[in-house]
């Protein structure tokens, strides 16, 4: 066991963001975000598999969150309301972060495997979502159409926001999106 | 070049969907696949670059039956009718082929890695999709969240007919979960 470092897995993160901002993913080794952070590669890899899960550290934490705000909704709630306030709940948890999660994103948004492998976690995501709802007695057919549906709200709230300078709360697009897929929905 | 091999595609898929799923996809080789095929080693990979292939070589004849249908429909339509439309109007091409269908679905949901490339087919599709719409005039936002919805309501439908003895058309399936969707979302 190597001593124990500050902050260690912060470091790393902020590290390879810069890196792979700088010079592209794809050129940026795991030797190099451990110089970057000041710590060794033994110690980057005791916190991350690999240089592609310093990106997406964040989304177990994430899941955990959201799952239990879909847990502990008041039972009379909708299922759709569920899991929109979930998500909006987690506003507060991106809103501190948001020079961070812009910077993430377009570092995804430039490369194929980490787009797949944001899918996936995104999908995982739905998955334990939908799980929860079904908990609360929802359908299997109605927890999937609501994750999927606000799922779909979330993508494009979150897009929209880390595009944006960080004008607007992550919360009111998650509530805006939501409105503009209702009426497109009802809009027949 | 090898001689003309009558059906090809069609024999390769069949011998590989009986494959996986008598001895499962990660136990089984493409030498064994075009074996049981009555054909060459070689022949398959003129036709297919892996193994996984084998089983999404319908996704791009589904992605341009898609697009072309959103391109197509009526100027005044709605856009999540459009796309709604556009996957019922798919029901014939998995009408024939209810049997394939439920097979290749329980090899994919066996494996993990099959899952993935589902998924990124899925967004690929998605990405298609919405981008027909907004070439239809539909704005950015809206062509992702109706798309978004139409693939909601498309994988609970095909989940659904997939694991149906083929009782019910597919077309009906996609109706009825989109009516789901539709009540789910307005039901505040």
């Amino acid at each position: 066991m190597g001593r124990w470092e500050p902050n260690a897995r912060g470091r790393l993160e902020q590290a390879a963001l810069a890196l792979y901002g700088e010079r592209g993913y794809e050129h940026v080794t795991v030797a190099e975000i451990a110089e970057r952070a000041g710590l060794t590669e033994r110690t980057f890899f005791r916190h991350y598999a690999d240089k592609r899960e310093v990106l997406f550290g964040g989304s177990n934490t994430l899941q955990e969150f959201l799952v239990g705000a879909v847990a502990e909704a008041p039972e009379a709630t909708a299922p759709i309301d569920v899991v929109v306030a979930a998500l909006e709940s987690v506003g507060e948890f991106f809103e501190e972060r948001h020079d961070h999660a812009r910077k993430r994103q377009a570092i995804i948004d430039a490369n194929p495997e980490l787009q797949e492998r944001e899918l996936i976690k995104l999908e995982t995501l739905a998955t334990a979502l939908a799980s929860a709802l079904r908990e609360r007695g929802v359908s299997e057919s109605a927890a999937s159409l609501t994750v999927q549906a606000g799922m779909a709200v979330f993508r494009v709230a979150f897009e929209r926001w880390a595009k944006d300078a960080g004008k607007r709360d992550l919360a009111e697009l998650i509530r805006e999106s939501f409105e503009e897929l209702r009426a497109l929905t009802a809009g027949t």
